[in-house]
């Protein structure tokens, strides 16, 4: 890995192999590029289709009943070796656990979305900050929300 | 896998090797059993401890400034193969990814947590809910949380 900015430290490149993930499916957004997409996602940001893959469609069984979800999703583009990181947007060097950069030992997006509306496989959601293509890992509920 | 209860339906076992997690560390809570585990973390449970391996200490330069932070872990107990499943709480079956169950394709659990203090390598928090040795996966600050 290489090009990291003044203050940056980069560690040894994580052995990621003390657990397996499985892709469960793939998010559609509008940003094609790393610099296009936004510092986080907005509630009054684009509606955006995550599309699950076909062996958990049925996993998704009573999802409707919740405004509110929360999405994890694998960073695919990021590096994965930085201890401290200089974003442009921050006033200094901070450590990576310090940040919500995709740049991370484990490179795990988490968003806070609303569910607009289910359509089978595919959920219409706002609130996402992600690349077209986003590797989906995992769906949660949030207990905050109302039930219908 | 085996013992599933009646409305509940398995699917293939996972293929989990699309992409790789390193543990960065442990966490020590009271509990000990899974039937101990409180069923989501609560605000005045106990304060547990989240312990960062060696080579990421570093990486939280700067965390102490939040008072929330969201983490996540490795259900390192929990079945992978459930689509529908009949939580002993609910009213019938249910979607996996309309639960908060362990049980899920990427066993992985989240909390927002509120930091109590960090020591080096140890950050003190209250809201987990989760056994004592999870492997930790990734430590976010909040963004809504106040800076000092």
């Amino acid at each position: 890995m290489t090009g990291i900015r003044p203050g940056e430290l980069a560690g040894p490149a994580p052995d990621a192999t003390d657990a397996g993930l499985q892709f469960i499916g793939r998010i559609r957004t509008p940003w094609t590029e790393r610099a296009d997409c936004p510092r986080q996602g907005r509630s009054d940001g684009p509606v955006c289709r995550v599309v699950v893959f076909a062996p958990w469609v049925q996993a998704l069984d009573g999802i409707e009943r919740f405004a509110d979800l929360d999405l994890i999703y694998w960073l695919h583009q990021a590096r994965r070796d930085l201890l401290v990181q200089t974003p442009r947007h921050a006033d200094g060097p901070r450590g990576t656990f310090a940040l919500r950069s995709p740049v991370r030992p484990n490179p795990l997006g988490l968003s806070r979305v609303q569910l607009v509306r289910r359509e089978d496989a595919v959920l219409h959601v706002r609130g996402l900050d992600c690349l077209d293509g986003t590797p989906l890992i995992d769906i949660k509920p949030n207990r905050c929300a109302h039930s219908a």
